[in-house]
């Protein structure tokens, strides 16, 4: 009967996104990298609207520094140039025991610009203070924080 | 008998990249983003180092503007901080009809930091001057060039 | 009696902006290139709200491709760091023939972060199509609309 | 006779960069910013040419965690485009007691694109660990190196 069990959505935020003119290549569109920096904000302002602090703090509550990439997809459909307002609607699709994968829907209104589905850790530093990080088991008080 | 044929590996062009501090976040390490910036340019690089010439020229000649990124996959396997030397070996793994798939390992020597594939095309300007863009079929003197 | 002339100041139009993390370096704090990033988008931010088209749209009815740097000059008085909201209060406060000065300030709330003054000029396409570009005489139809 | 004291000119590093498409903007040449990028990398690149270690070395040795600006002044002369090779020419024109200036030629062969002086310091972290700097004497270790 568990597929009788509705599911709720998962909690939405949106993050909002002026296209300028430096943004844009010789070919009058987005060059593509800056669309990456705009989902990676669109992340941590996910975690910023749900309440989790800045990560200096998590640093020295939980020993977390931030939410590396691990793998990510993402699909281009249409361009946009400068001037447009993009929408970038970004959730936690689904939480692992030390990963978790999160969604954006990069829209101009109607729109649909890009998708992309990312795998994230939550990282610590290396314990020699080494520049490399390693991955944690998803802190309990965050996640609570995000459902 | 076709599984006797023997298949050349595609054409491999590698791009140099030094990590700069600018590149790195707070936490020390690349800025994911900037690792698509470098793989664009390592993109670029294969075609000139192919012989394609600049885009304004086959602007003009092929009506051909640049090859945006239509769908990338990456797998973000260690990380990488300032002062390192990193070489993004390039290939195109597929050509199809009005697509290719180019294939990108970012190492720092032995160490694989990252692994990319990316569906790109070749594209023209609308035909309205609107600051889209369309697909065209593979241009056969730029394929000729790249084999 | 030209000293009992009011002089107006000028009309100055503010640009907001969210400082994030992948703007800030090892040290946590902004990265500078990113206050000209910002400044170039409140630059032409100005020339938006005061009515100026796109840049297409005045190089079909102008000429005119964009407005490019000639000189800045910037001093930094404090940091900042990403979760900070920026306010970058923009201004034309001189112009000449060829050039006009604009002008900087970049405040979160009542701190001043810094202060920026540029030469820039309104560019056309050089005649040969090379990619360099020459300065036109400030066209009167802009001027207007930015008094 | 003290102007028959011979001055050594300073000492000068050159850094080396390649223009790539997405350096660009619409109008085909350098967004300006990207001079930034590359000026920074270059100010960095002296140092360690004069054989300064890491800043996380410098800041666990000295507390010296980099050399923000404080101030900057840019004549921008030629424009550059992708596929421009250009060499930054960096030298330390002048030592004050807790700042220095930087100074840069931005070329491309014998062509002058650009002309950028700077004042810069080396800095500590705030001792109360918010995320501001404050300025230090120049350390002696570092300047012996660069002379």
């Amino acid at each position: 009967m568990s597929d009788l069990i509705e599911q709720k959505p998962p909690r939405t935020v949106t993050y909002q996104v002026r296209v300028e003119f430096g943004d844009c290549d010789p070919a009058g569109i987005v060059w593509f990298p800056n669309f990456f920096r705009w989902i990676d904000a669109a992340s941590r302002h996910f975690f910023e609207a749900c309440g989790v602090p800045r990560w200096e703090e998590t640093t020295r509550t939980l020993g977390v520094i931030g939410t590396p990439l691990v793998d990510t997809q993402a699909r281009f459909i249409k361009t946009a140039s400068y001037g447009d307002h993009l929408q970038i609607h970004t959730a936690v699709t689904e939480w692992r025991g030390k990963s978790f994968v999160q969604s954006y829907r990069v829209c101009r209104g109607e729109d649909l610009i890009l998708e992309c589905q990312e795998v994230r850790i939550f990282a610590s530093a290396r314990e020699d203070g080494s520049p490399g990080i390693r991955a944690v088991l998803i802190p309990p008080s965050i996640r609570a924080l995000c459902d």
